[in-house]
């Protein structure tokens, strides 16, 4: 093709920093905090096995027929009831089942964003939905943000006015693992009522709250105005792509034409088997377990670095979720270090890319849910060790 | 939300006449040819659930887990060695799995369109790739056809000298039915080798060729400047959301990192069940059963239109697919004459939503597939009773 041909938006796009390292790390001899993909062993596999007999067996040509763009209707119903709390009353015409909770962020841009529109997010914000929204390319302003998260107080009017949306994730957020306190999105929900600011609040990770004690969402407190959206990936399987937007019917309505338009509607076998499982209260006892699971690898991470790591480093402490959020000391660049740690056969993601402004470029991601906890010992061993010189190198 | 939120594709955004007719037509009541559902009849239930049971018992975590966006890369062989023909000799590089045949038009779209490029598509084309394109704002461009299709002579230099490419339906096009000659895909080929015209091949329906004289793709003409779209839905089931892109490396290269931003990647079980039915060749005999149920599909509403139809209507008489394309006598509107035909318990799609130029209002696309012969029989009878009625009215 000529250049010309493509869009502007084609010739912008440049491959994924987190993509590019993780095929990298491939190799099995990498010991990688890079993925953030969920842990196999919580996949219920049985249960998906039985689902899809089921499924395959009482109802096939519906499973593998078109269906609507809206959803599967009882999976939608699923969704409204479970998330009808904290004074919330749900009907399914407030749910969107989406492919994956990528395409709701893909949705979200499509039906909100002009060239140039201002977007607020958090610094540091989730490279994917970074990723979704420039295809339209708006104009970031980041938000900046403390250990807690998102500070509210830096929402001026001037910021606020004419902004299409924050796109906020309050629960130990990607790629942080910072919870936002109750205050602060009461303080958010104020702003939303107030001055009519969109909130995109995304939650893939609240379920994987380890010491449950979930906090209201911002959406049960200004539901007219916040889009909610919240994924099958890291309760389920990922590799269903099953999501949801939850919004007033308005919205919902605009959001089913973009889908129409993106992939008519997600795979009916896929939203009928996850209903399957879901259907008779399974989560109930299968969320615990990952919690537990994940609690213990976030333990023996947080021990590890508390062992290896130099003086002068810092990170979060996450309640639940999957990631840990480092700051080295001032003046190291993760991403040359990145280079370094793959030498070393150890792999995460610098900090950098998350941002939409200037990059704190001495911070890095570390997931801790893939990996066995002996293993984690091992690589934030290597990367403790790999700080340490570059310390030492600088200090000769 | 304030309208001002909104993005100016979303505010232009409204629901497609075809939607909105099949939510009429849901009632059990209604004959209706309206819908482009393959015949459930065709689904390969024993099959799939099979595939699904070794699929989820074999390797469940991988089928679980988030995968490649590029698809699955058995998948993706298999698709590159099928269309390895009439001279092509493909690599998985070639090849992108997407969420559906949709998802390739969206992703196109994205990666081709700017706000006001030029697109070329036939008069009439495919309602749902208008839809997609739409959202990115092209200015469309229609290219005249005849009885056998687009005319390669309308593509005069003018036209084709900064298009972003020519949207096409060379095999049974949706929604007329008809197949592009030999002759005309040898012009288009040689247009887009002299002139550089990108050129999508749009081609659901190819297999669905009933007397087995499959003729050369454009893209066996012109591998360099040809993405040929495919799909699953057609020969093995719709509700999987199968499809895929064949294209020169670079533009795959581009369509996958919009397809990244887009759901991260199509289902990993819905790729690997696909993968497992059609690996030792069960399409070779499923595609012929599909076939001689079509056909015999297509006879019957051939001869229901022969016998109920007035004179002074037409319509194609197609060797493969899903649809027959009507036109009525001049100066009846199908738009106006839905309303009765509904009230007659008989529906279609009227003609006019697939033209982006002036309509041709008088007509109208028919799908064979979905109503079983005896009600062909009779919703054709209704709606010839209806056209003469019509034009008897307007004699009097």
């Amino acid at each position: 093709m000529h250049e010309w041909q493509y869009s502007e938006r084609a010739r912008k796009l440049t491959s994924s920093a987190i993509r590019e390292i993780l095929k990298v790390t491939e190799r099995p001899e990498v010991i990688s905090f890079a993925g953030g993909l969920p842990s196999p062993a919580t996949f219920p596999v049985e249960q998906m096995r039985a689902a899809a007999e089921r499924v395959l067996t009482d109802t096939p040509q519906a499973a593998l027929q078109y269906s609507a763009t809206e959803g599967f209707a009882p999976l939608r119903e699923w969704v409204a009831r479970r998330y009808s709390r904290d004074g919330l009353a749900l009907s399914p015409d407030n749910v969107l089942i989406t492919t994956g909770s990528q395409q709701g962020l893909d949705l979200i841009g499509k039906i909100f964003i002009d060239e140039g529109s201002r977007v607020l997010v958090e610094a540091p914000s989730y490279l994917g939905a970074l990723q979704s929204f420039s295809l339209f390319s708006p104009v970031y302003v980041p938000v900046p943000t403390d250990v807690h998260g998102l500070l509210p107080d830096a929402l001026t009017p001037e910021l606020v006015s004419g902004a299409r949306f924050l796109y906020a994730m309050p629960n130990f957020q990607n790629p942080t693992g910072r919870r936002l306190p109750m205050a602060r999105r009461e303080a958010l929900a104020a702003l939303a009522r107030r001055d009519g600011l969109v909130i995109i609040e995304d939650d893939p990770y609240g379920e994987l709250d380890y010491e449950g004690q979930r906090l209201p969402s911002i959406m049960s407190l200004a539901p007219e105005r916040v889009l909610y959206m919240g994924s099958f990936s890291k309760v389920l399987a990922p590799g269903l792509r099953l999501g949801f937007i939850i919004a007033p019917p308005a919205v919902i309505a605009k959001l089913v034409q973009a889908k129409q338009a993106a992939d008519l509607h997600t795979p009916s076998l896929t939203q009928r088997i996850a209903y399957e499982v879901v259907r008779d209260g399974f989560l109930d006892t299968h969320i615990p377990s990952i919690r537990t699971l994940y609690a213990a690898q976030a333990q023996a991470m947080l021990a590890a670095l508390e062992k290896h790591m130099p003086a002068g480093t810092t990170w979060t402490t996450p309640a639940g979720g999957m990631f840990i959020w480092l700051t080295l000391p001032a003046g190291i660049d993760t991403m040359q270090l990145l280079e370094k740690a793959i030498e070393q056969n150890v792999a995460f993601v610098p900090g950098a890319p998350f941002y939409v402004g200037t990059p704190q470029a001495n911070t890095l991601r570390l997931s801790f849910v893939t990996v066995p906890p002996e293993k984690i010992e091992a690589g934030v061993g290597r990367l403790g060790a790999l700080v340490a010189q570059t310390l030492e190198r600088r200090a000769a």
